[in-house]
């Protein structure tokens, strides 16, 4: 089948750092590697503050021009998504300008620094009637994805429970990086690694009521927290355990979670992030938990890629991610419920800042969601 | 070297069940496997309800004799060891009787039903003076005894974060035993499985402080809970969470916990109990969990068993349990600190109480510990 | 249910040594773990040449006497079951003179040091009218005998590949053994170690047409193989790799293999022996590899032990083996197929023969097998 | 540090489907993944018999032109590289002719059908003296050059075991293609898999001296072998055996080997290309595989990439070897020994011929290698 060439979409990119590289990267990826792209994503202009490395980001990733101020972005014409991956406290005001200047914005996680910046940004850029994306990657984990349909389906029956962990070590040492600011990051391992264990619990499991939470911050002058622990309750029925810290020396990005049903449950790491476990209590006399490489050509995204058992890298979950809000913004699909909004963004803040609250009343706390409007 | 053929204790036994079979074996096991034995043990008499089913047991474990009485094993003089494994609200009166009467007495986990009665057993059996231990069997893991001995040692620095949790998933059924009955068994998995998980957190961790707590019962009907989760902190500063479920579907007898110090990081899987994950922070390239097979003459325990690479079973911890209790009878030894005492088994049941009581009030509860006198 | 006291039979051993301890074990675990036994094994006598050791072994196991002279225990009427655990090169004579005094015999593998003293001893033996049995215990692991059990019922369809190697790796040593005596050992890990995946590849896929093979021997001075690779042509179609190996550092007791087939695939490793892999070809859009915990009430052996997930030991193979045995002469049932009788000990020779014969040709070696008579 | 614009080099793929995808994806990648790039590849034109197919690949993958006859490549003076991705029948001839027409020379593998073929390529190439490497890019993954460096520094010791085997499970199929034609494929899964497993093993471990070998082709009909089982030696003193097939139910891409050496081991599996299970036998207690998460910044490959445990994919070991090719073409490093040249190409192909008349003349079989000229 011979594929029109698809419609452009100039990209307009705020940071260019880790993040910058990861974006850019699936920028390039999806114009070949899915075919054909809902939109041809264009790399128009680049914004950092520091004119000597965005200037060599630009000629590396390919951006047409480079710019130190964020508003060029903003009031640049050939733009039409806005891609914010700046540190934390510049997420609320160039990614609502952009909004208002009628560009469609994706925000690095978390949305906001607290729940009353991250509700102003879904409330600001929801009135602004263009799309919006939380950039929570890891729903566009193959695994991830399979899981959601398994649970949708009900293969795994009334769930009961989830225990959900984020565990990275290299949180021990005194470099200084605006991760470790309050100011600049709002939080430490909470809105950093906890805010992504939040993300997929609501987008596996669902809404969560109440935590009872526990904040640590092991070293030493340090403005944020390191570590949090949670207990957590579902809206429907199941409850489970939450944990995040930059100190679990051994484990570089172990995102690791369990569900458990009536039916069956699943289990992840995302240092494997090919693979899910999936039990069955379906009486087969071979119990077990499978170990699936999720990369068959009828698993979710793997249309993309490669034949089975050839996996893919952490990089290609930022492929399936912008490749869905290109959809979303050529008219294809919607953001949700796959991808998530600024009200998902605003909804994770929410379960951080109650166990923000919890750690320091002592006491179990709900969690309260506003509406939009 | 031979040796002399060591002196006799004769054993009386309460229950006959899962665990009687458990601890018989055990006890036959230590005549011969551990060379020579610290004591030999003689299988005297064995008590239970049913006479039909403890007198096919008394011949089955080659006892000399039963009973439906537990009160003549209290009575009996050829008896010097009395080993409780009766339901939970079996453990006070007769232990503490056959205490009295000058018996050193072991009892199965919980000790209690809940912190009071646990605190009266041991208070009356430390005042009898008679040597005593709770039988939490998993500290006679080899894998969790290495580990132990790597603390200790300080190969893991100092310690910040235990993460425990003991899945099980037998729990829904419509079957009608003693472990679903409150005043029977006191609690569901709290008392069943969670406090394994907190007798390890204390041997390998230290003494916990304070808890976060949230019980569950899913099933409509039962009397007990079939969860708990908890968050936890530690004298020594570390923190944590701490799980068990009887629902948890897939997960056979899955004991899991995960340790991360300043310098290293220990995991381990009841599942495969003959093996630790072994992670340590000392700058090699290769950085990684080794897959320690806990099998090598210089292992905890080894020198009782086979070449190295050729594993035990769940079954053997209670061979090295019940040898090391009789090695404190022989007097070769203590019981605390590697085996539990009933202080021990108490203190489990103040963390215990403070989960229920943390659960029922929605607070962070401080765990109180009462000494014996 | 009771059972009426079991018929005992009186068992005489010869050796002291590991295999010693693990028959001796197993012999007084039958009598309670398995209930009622078929038979209810006496420990009558032990031999072996050096008196201190064979007389301490008697009084440890529980052995009612001792002695020196192999001779004895064929002579003495107490003694039904020979259980030969000596050195290879004592394998023939005693096992013979046993049998032909009617008693019947259990022998440790290899059967003997090459096919026609094997064949020797099976068509003596034979003659004699005697149960007979070659101790190779990892017919009985559980998941083993699982695997058995689904190949038979067709779940795997025709079998394709069998890849086995057994890896362990004390071999570097200067330790003077009888395993490294060619006229006691007859072979190095041929016969020690290749025997083994020999027979389970026997046991598991059938019979062996052809083998391409390679014998090495990497310390100087040293008499046997350390090492064995072979490839082999199975009658039913099947083809696959063979090893086994003293000298693959940090395998100690890796005894893997990996069977094919139309169907569906199994994997194994001792090292973690209560697990079996298991691959079905179903159309699973969840597909993969099941870690099946062999530990279920329907499953092989598991009437005799814990819970399930309650994980048991090398140990216990030879449990299930020797109860086995005993059932065979109780009437029971047969040797065959599950235990090796002497005809598979006979057989797996014949397979290690060819391997030596191509290893010196250099050509694929047809195996070829007598009849008994 | 603001780097250069590097230079350019010109493209020229014969091949789009597979192959063609996962190397453009390369090409585009190495020009901001590593930066700066040794050479900045420019995409020129695309060849392939399908006129509809190759377009489309043109305009997906971002080739200037496109031609279905690979001969104006050859001519085209736009071009530097030329990159032969065709059917193994489509090896020789347009590679020839690309090198005596001055352009540098990748080839997939096997570079030819037969040993024959190979050697001709490779001795037409060199003495065009063109840069030439042949595409096992498994060399690339970060894993392996790493086992290679801890070989190479000694940190094994003497390599004394190989066993490797590269399982694949789409073999039962009735499906027309390209790879069971023995006119266009020379082989099955000696020359698809097998030929990566010799090539690693020649990488790690060293030159092969002789093989036992053993083809079989389980399909009816199938022109092409479905599998490949050997014994091999190596001139180093260590042993091993070999495996290929396509018929091995649940593994998808299970590229497995394993190196024993007198200090250490190494395991590793492609279906988690990112680890490496490193032994040391440097007399730790703690006494295991590691499992080496090859992420780190000290790590090969490893500074073009992500923060530590955030994982590559299959695709990106391209972005590694063409990196490399493009790095010696530039001057900046030799293709061997970390490239495999022609020479590499060629002598694969003669353990591969070896393996085919072992197999055919049922004896061990001597590997002999011509020089080039």
């Amino acid at each position: 089948m011979t594929a029109n060439d698809p419609r452009e979409i100039g990209v307009g990119m705020l940071g260019y750092a880790f993040m910058g590289k990861a974006h850019s990267n699936a920028f390039h990826k999806i114009g070949y590697m899915t075919w054909p792209p809902p939109l041809r994503p264009s790399l128009v202009s680049i914004a950092g503050r520091n004119e000597e490395a965005v200037s060599e980001a630009a000629r590396r990733y390919g951006f047409e021009r480079w710019t130190s101020d964020w508003r060029e972005l903003v009031a640049d014409p050939g733009i039409g998504l806005f891609d914010n991956l700046g540190p934390n406290d510049l997420h609320a005001e160039p990614t609502i300008a952009a909004a208002e200047a009628g560009k469609h914005v994706v925000c690095e996680k978390p949305l906001g620094r607290d729940a009353d910046e991250s509700y102003e940004i879904w409330r600001r850029v929801a009135a602004a009637g263009v799309k919006h994306m939380c950039a929570f990657n890891y729903r566009f984990v193959p695994a991830v994805r399979l899981a959601r349909e398994m649970i949708e389906s009900g293969e795994l029956g009334q769930l009961r429970h989830f225990r959900g962990r984020y565990l990275q070590d290299w949180g021990d040492t005194t470099e200084e990086i605006w991760r470790f600011e309050a100011a600049s990051a709002g939080s430490g391992a909470l809105g950093d690694l906890a805010a992504h264990v939040v993300d997929l619990a609501r987008y596996l499991v669902g809404e969560i009521d109440t935590v009872g939470g526990l904040l640590t911050t092991f070293i030493p002058g340090r403005e944020v927290d390191d570590a949090v622990e949670a207990t957590v309750e579902f809206e429907g029925g199941a409850v489970g355990t939450l944990e995040a810290t930059r100190l679990a020396l051994g484990r570089r990005n172990a995102f690791q979670w369990e569900i458990n049903g009536t039916k069956g449950s699943l289990a992840f790491d995302m240092e494997r992030l090919n693979e899910l476990q999936v039990f069955r209590a379906d009486g087969d006399r071979a119990r077990g938990f499978k170990t699936v490489l999720v990369s068959e050509m009828n698993h979710p995204f793997w249309e993309h890629w490669w034949p089975p058992g050839h996996i893919i890298g952490w990089g290609d979950t930022f492929v399936h991610e912008l490749h869905h809000f290109l959809a979303a913004i050529a008219g294809d699909s919607e953001v949700a419920p796959h991808g998530a909004t600024f009200e998902d963004g605003y909804r994770a803040a929410e379960v951080c800042d109650a166990i923000v609250r919890s750690s320091t009343s002592g006491k179990r706390e709900a969690v309260g969601y506003r509406t939009a409007s």
